[in-house]
């Protein structure tokens, strides 16, 4: 999945985030926080979900499309680049 | 927040499962599983957050736009119930 | 549906330019424009409906789910713009 | 932009759907129909669109990613599949 030691370690780090919103929703729903309050930490959790989403699709495009040991070159990267602003746009 | 212990109850239960999503998210990451299966599990803990914003949008709805104490009968459920089922739409 | 007479002329307004974006795309497609063209003319003509939905639900909250002349004062305004932020934020 | 004659014609008569919806949406605000038509007139309009945009980055990652002719076999054909079935989850 991680394409590099440092690309995993990056990834982890924005998981356990996640983790840490769904828990501080958890702590908002038991201790009666306002729908307000709730409604905000979902929203941002979404978006940090989606944030990850992003990273990993990006990953998956610019390594596993194309085997660039195989064929070296051959893929577009200004294609690549392209598709990947329209999926942060609907990402988003 | 929840408007019964019941309700809340339900929500938490709910928001623990996602947290058992993010998890095996993180394990996914950690041991190096393949890109489509991190992705499925990152669109599937999306689709759950997405169904625990619904529940939390419900209850604000049915709950705090209108104070029925004072005002009983003036919330239009006709009307609230088209927009929940815009929103529902939407988050999907 | 809309409720004045000023508001119709915006959302009539509104829905025109979205037409107009559409009938880009198909300019777009019918002179073989390239794919990234078409897709950022997608992306924009999309965003330009979910602003429209965002107004037609905030006429819809602030006007259909109390009615003003029987219930004077019942909605919860405050818990409205609440409800607004959080389908703006999902909406984009 | 579209790789065929008949992928052309099949993305223009999506387009011009779409227009015949947006027509719809016009008509239905003109004669002050109900929030909840013009609330479903907008769902299923976005639906339709991003169904349009789902086709056109089909055919944007089989086709423009790699230069088939320089690059026979290089595209990933199960990584690429993968990736759309990803983005279609997330544009619905």
């Amino acid at each position: 999945m991680s394409h590099t030691t440092r690309e995993k370690q990056q990834l982890l780090a924005r998981v356990r985030r996640i983790r840490g919103q769904v828990d501080a929703i958890e702590r908002a729903l038991d201790t009666e926080a306002g729908c307000e309050k709730v409604m905000h930490l979902l929203a941002s959790t979404r978006a940090a979900m989606s944030g990850l989403m992003c990273e990993v699709i990006e990953g998956h495009v610019r390594t596993h499309l194309v085997d660039e040991e195989r064929y070296p070159g051959a893929l577009n990267h200004d294609g690549a680049e392209e598709l990947l602003a329209v999926v942060r746009t609907y990402l988003k």
